[in-house]
């Protein structure tokens, strides 16, 4: 049971609750990317706010690695509000008294949406390694799926963070007429080599730990807990920053009077140990497989003409980077910046000051806050006007 | 049988190869900062150059967390020269033609000299993890003995780089009349939140691994071979830089015509698979943890009179950062400067532009080199005259 300050957020929400949709069967076949079929895919997503009359309110929320459909408010049991409760709520950043706020599970993923971990219908077994690898314009075909099975031509706006970002990039090159704003926060167009590298020892924990079983784990009733354990400690590294780490924890020892030894020994150990061990409890290593290979090969600039759709339809972009974010850092973002502008795109950037690092599109951060909602909320013309000023420009030159 | 080329090169070396020596037994045990005794101590170490008649041409090389007694030249079978090989040699910064060269490897390694896979004369079975903790007190303690069985009383210098660097900064304050100059390269004087966290997860890999067995392993003929790899992989993302990754790598890929999987796609994975690999067969688990946690734990300066002993006795010192260094940021080196000028001991800094990192003190950087050089056969003028200057100081102030 909810207590009633919680019921009282929820009921100003207006949240969904998590709903799972068929959008794709046998008769109307998800066909990917990498030109495998799924002939049975399901969708988690929920939703917050209203949709108005017109169905132009519309915002998507795309979410990181290892996030999930319940982005704000509460669900029955949860420590913590959602995900992005910070960015989502009533007068917030993403104001749910004026949007009508949709957050889905990933493609691939493990919260209720069809993952590895799912069953293939066609042995009735969970898939393992059998499931195709997935491209980041896969998980746009099951977006964009759920957009029209909600009969949503066109959202207002596309927000997302870290892989969610990606998405939202994805998204704005391929199909710019179904979107008016686009907001990438903390993410990257193309993995450096040292991205990469995170990720692959991050998988090869996973893929080497005892209990894998070349991926028929979940079928063997075990868990390749000690990988996934290590993939996400190592991973959680690099989601902060130098900086927030030692302010947070510093050098500070976890236990004032117990002798030194190769366990917990200092606060930052036992916050690791933490985030290890309680990840298990929500996360599939499959699903840490095929969506951080799917990270890896997301670089949509590589096409040349990849902007090329943003010219007869233009988004209105906004993209945001955080000071001490090393995992996708401002350099990284500003790729994204010339790449836009390079094709006449009109672009926002920012660079937040934090001092957390690639996390801090999760928390807190006043001038961040108010920069996503101030751009949500802005009259960026209509498309028309930007056309005719950006075709005087080109007359101009 | 080594080329002719090398052995040429090992002839001007004057290398002794690799000797071991018994420094400590039970008459003569070997009391560790923590209290407990060693019984029985090997120590295996490596000359280069010849010791002159004065006995006062000695520099020590320290040396980092994996390395060992062989730091230049030629061993039957080596494929690479020693590791500081670029450091040290005829006619390099540290010229064997001039100095007498001693490297030894670690107390509680695995290259020869006593660890926690040594034989526990008590048990006559491997130590494990009843070998006791140890202090970077107890390298020194080491070192020491090592030095008075070669009947050297003092050193024109000691040398070392991150770990090692650690060491000759122990030394020094501690011992500040058996030196007179003291090399820090890429090194720290206190570990951060980050620098722990990495180190933690990479014990965790190993301790966690299924063939750990309470670090009973090697009595059991086994290996944690997948935590060791592991470990080694993620230090190794912190030992380069992301621009020298980049350089190197990129996003290349592997092979040209391979499907997408989740094996080794990317160049990157390629290289970090063998650097896993290759450490398996030269490094021992139980010596990663040990070493690495008495890195976790060194922080001298948390004692205001650390650099008590050096006014009496002032050691000239150049500490060497390099600007991509991550692990062990320019700040650390500077924050060993600030400690030092603090005491009014002679130091010199210097930050070396380079793009790969951490491991950039192994490598063959000429401002490197020629500054190691020229403060290595530098006249610093005697400690006398220095103190005069500094005593002069003090009147004035």
């Amino acid at each position: 049971m909810l207590s009633e300050e919680k019921q009282k957020l929820n009921d100003r929400l207006r949240i969904s609750g998590v709903q799972k949709v068929k959008l794709f069967d046998a008769d109307n076949p998800l066909i990917l990317e990498g030109g495998e079929r799924l002939n049975e895919v399901e969708i988690a997503y929920e939703t917050y706010g209203e949709l108005n009359e017109n169905r132009d309110n519309a915002v998507y929320i795309c979410h990181a690695l290892t996030g999930e459909a319940h982005a704000a408010g509460w669900q029955d049991g949860d420590k913590h509000a959602g995900w992005w409760n910070t960015l989502i709520g009533p007068g917030k950043a993403i104001d749910t008294d004026r949007w009508f706020v949709i957050c889905s599970n990933l493609l691939g993923g493990c919260q209720g949406s069809t993952g590895p971990s799912s069953i293939n219908p066609d042995t009735g077994n969970p898939w393992g390694l059998d499931f195709p690898l997935l491209d980041m314009r896969d998980f746009v075909k099951a977006h964009r799926a759920l957009l029209k099975h909600l009969g949503i031509e066109r959202l207002h706006a596309a927000v997302g963070g870290s892989l969610g970002g990606m998405q939202v990039l994805a998204w704005a090159l391929d199909y710019p007429e179904e979107m008016s704003n686009a907001v990438l926060a903390a993410t990257s167009s193309r993995l450096t080599a040292q991205n990469i590298a995170f990720s692959a020892v991050g998988r090869e924990a996973i893929m080497r730990d005892e209990n894998f079983d070349d991926g028929e784990f979940v079928s063997h009733g075990k868990n390749p807990d000690v990988g996934l354990a290590i993939a996400r400690m190592m991973a959680h590294i690099t989601y902060t920053s130098e900086v927030g780490f030692q302010e947070k924890f510093g050098r500070r020892p976890q236990f004032e009077d117990r002798e030194p030894g190769f366990g917990i020994d200092f606060a930052v150990e036992s916050y690791l140990d933490y985030q290890g061990t309680s990840f298990l409890t929500r996360f599939d290593a499959l699903s840490y497989l095929y969506l951080t290979r799917v990270m890896d090969y997301f670089d949509p600039f590589s096409d040349s003409k990849a902007t090329k759709k943003l010219h007869a339809s233009p988004v209105n972009f906004l993209v945001l980077s955080f000071s001490t974010d090393w995992r996708f850092s401002t350099q990284q973002s500003l790729r994204i910046v010339q790449k836009l502008l390079g094709a006449q795109v009109p672009v926002n950037f920012r660079e937040i000051a934090s001092p957390w690092g690639h996390d801090s599109f999760l928390l807190d951060i006043k001038p961040y806050l108010s920069t996503v909602k101030a751009f949500v909320e802005a009259d960026h013309g209509s498309t028309s006007q930007w056309e005719d000023r950006n075709r005087g420009a080109k007359c101009r030159a």
